[in-house]
């Protein structure tokens, strides 16, 4: 909906991260718009540089695109980076002096597996540094599939949109009518995870209970899994400090990539497939994120139960060997 | 979907009734595209007839309009009318002619409340006329917030495409993938709606009572205010084959039409807020779905319980009485 209305034609253009969601190149595309990319630097972490996206910017307003919004996600999906509050700082002023839309995608914020990482709402970032609501045009996400709720089924979620224009709100509120109303289950569960029970409510403590149980399994389940990846050759992995994922890159042989070729396929999809086949572990090739041309990765989540992680590693740890094995260049 | 799949430009024409239900109207603009509209006949039952959609059609070409489909909804939102098996044969052999598509609204499919009409699929339709899939573009509605189910809330349905070519199916469920799935609960209730219980099933009696119940119920509350409708002075109301409503024509003075030009209002829509006030019934003014210049209208639903009935026919009647006396010429 915010694509909708920010995106006028090809020449309106959305920074947005590569690796990226792919939820948001489809709907720049769908709302006829043009991704203008920035990229995550793998080597220090997925780390988000300003200087990257000032270029990436200025390169766009050159060949004449207007730059209206940066799409930012926090914690990182597909690569799992919480951001410094830091560097949140940098990008809200960037925001600021470019006049940029800023598009929160927050839907992580419960995940976080660090103990060195804290995650901080731009909003809050916002108004520490002194900007309102007359200052920055900041739209947050919140979804009820993430954090440890996990309730993707139900589709529910909100955004809060901040440092807008009331007669924006208006048209806001009018593309929202033509649906009518979201279902009722996830209106249901957005308003129990913005409420979650308060301390002297008889759910109180086996809410918190049940709730740092999942978090932390989800922490160690992240662990496990970087762990054994960077133990596989030709295999890197930043850790997952956040969201759900880890996301690895795979240094493919040369063997590799034209067995790919051979049956026209892009290097990290085969990767991924031959995975499936032997393994049943389904995985998402980097292709689909988005990566720094010739290298490859691929997306795992961190969700299955933690009882089957050892057996997950094995299996990929005996599948990744002699996939490196027959295509040893 | 359908419309943004339809829809290039504003040189794009979708065929709607007038009066229509509104989604249309919103979500061609939404997708940048023209409505040509068709009027329903309010002197023969809401009536559809081809002349007029065919003048319309023609009036479009001249202005440069390339129509691509048009909007059947039957039985009709707001108008409640129900197709005759000959008309809707006179619909199908129309956009076969014109290579059009068919946009078949047919949520109401199982809300029929008179014994001379039935409610035939426009797929049945075109099928008993010896068109298959090579012959003509038809797409089917169908919901969970209508029927005797009235599950609004759960927001589940489905559409049937027929008649497409497969590359055009593969963009749509490309767009479809962009939102990921609907809720789990509509999906849940959209396919009980499509496969209800079977004789021999345990709760095969007990739910065609309660289907039958609630729809007996519904047809008689449908006949009851039409019957109070036609009632009152200077309204005019079409029986209601089929839906959920009643759209009656109001004869304002013009003493009422003047009082709403001085407070800047349409003058159905006075109507509806001066009902609204005094009797607490919330109507929806016929402006809101178009009608034929200079005539008025509101749209009730004939859904309060039945026992409520008698209540709001009298408040309604009260009130109306009222407000002739008020602003008699």
């Amino acid at each position: 909906m915010m694509m909708q209305l920010l995106i006028r034609s090809e020449k309106d253009g959305i920074l947005c991260p590569i690796p990226q969601y792919p939820l948001y190149s489809a709907s720049i595309a769908l709302q006829g718009g043009t991704l203008v990319p920035y990229y995550l630097n793998e080597a220090t972490g997925w780390g988000l540089e300003i200087s990257e996206v000032k270029q990436q910017l200025e390169a766009a307003r050159v060949r004449g695109i207007d730059v209206r919004a940066i799409v930012i996600i926090n914690p990182g999906n597909p690569t799992g980076q919480v951001l410094s509050k830091e560097n949140q700082e940098e990008i809200v002023q960037f925001c600021k002096n470019e006049g940029l839309v800023l598009l929160a995608d927050e839907v992580y914020q419960e995940n976080v597996y660090v103990d060195n990482k804290k995650f901080h709402s731009f909003k809050k970032i916002a108004r520490s540094m002194g900007y309102g609501e007359k200052d920055i045009c900041l739209v947050s996400f919140q979804s009820v599939s993430k954090g440890y709720y996990g309730e993707c089924g139900r589709r529910g979620g909100y955004m809060e949109v901040t440092g807008f224009d009331n007669n924006i709100k208006d048209q806001l509120y009018k593309v929202a009518s033509v649906n009518l109303c979201s279902n009722i289950s996830g209106q249901i569960l957005a308003s129990l995870v913005m409420n979650p029970p308060k301390s002297g409510d008889e759910s109180f403590e086996m809410f918190f209970a049940e709730r740092d149980g999942i978090l932390s399994s989800l922490a160690r389940r992240a662990k496990t899994l970087v762990d054994a990846l960077n133990q596989l050759e030709g295999v890197t992995c930043n850790e997952a400090e956040g969201a759900m994922y880890v996301f690895p890159r795979i240094h493919l042989p040369q063997q590799a990539i034209k067995a790919a070729e051979a049956v026209n396929m892009v290097p990290d999809a085969f990767y991924s497939q031959r995975l499936l086949e032997a393994t049943g572990i389904v995985t998402v090739p980097g292709s689909g994120f988005g990566q720094v041309p010739g290298t490859w990765h691929f997306r795992s989540t961190i969700l299955p139960p933690e009882d089957k992680i050892p057996t997950i590693v094995s299996r990929m740890t005996t599948f990744h060997q002699k996939f490196m094995e027959e295509f040893h260049d």
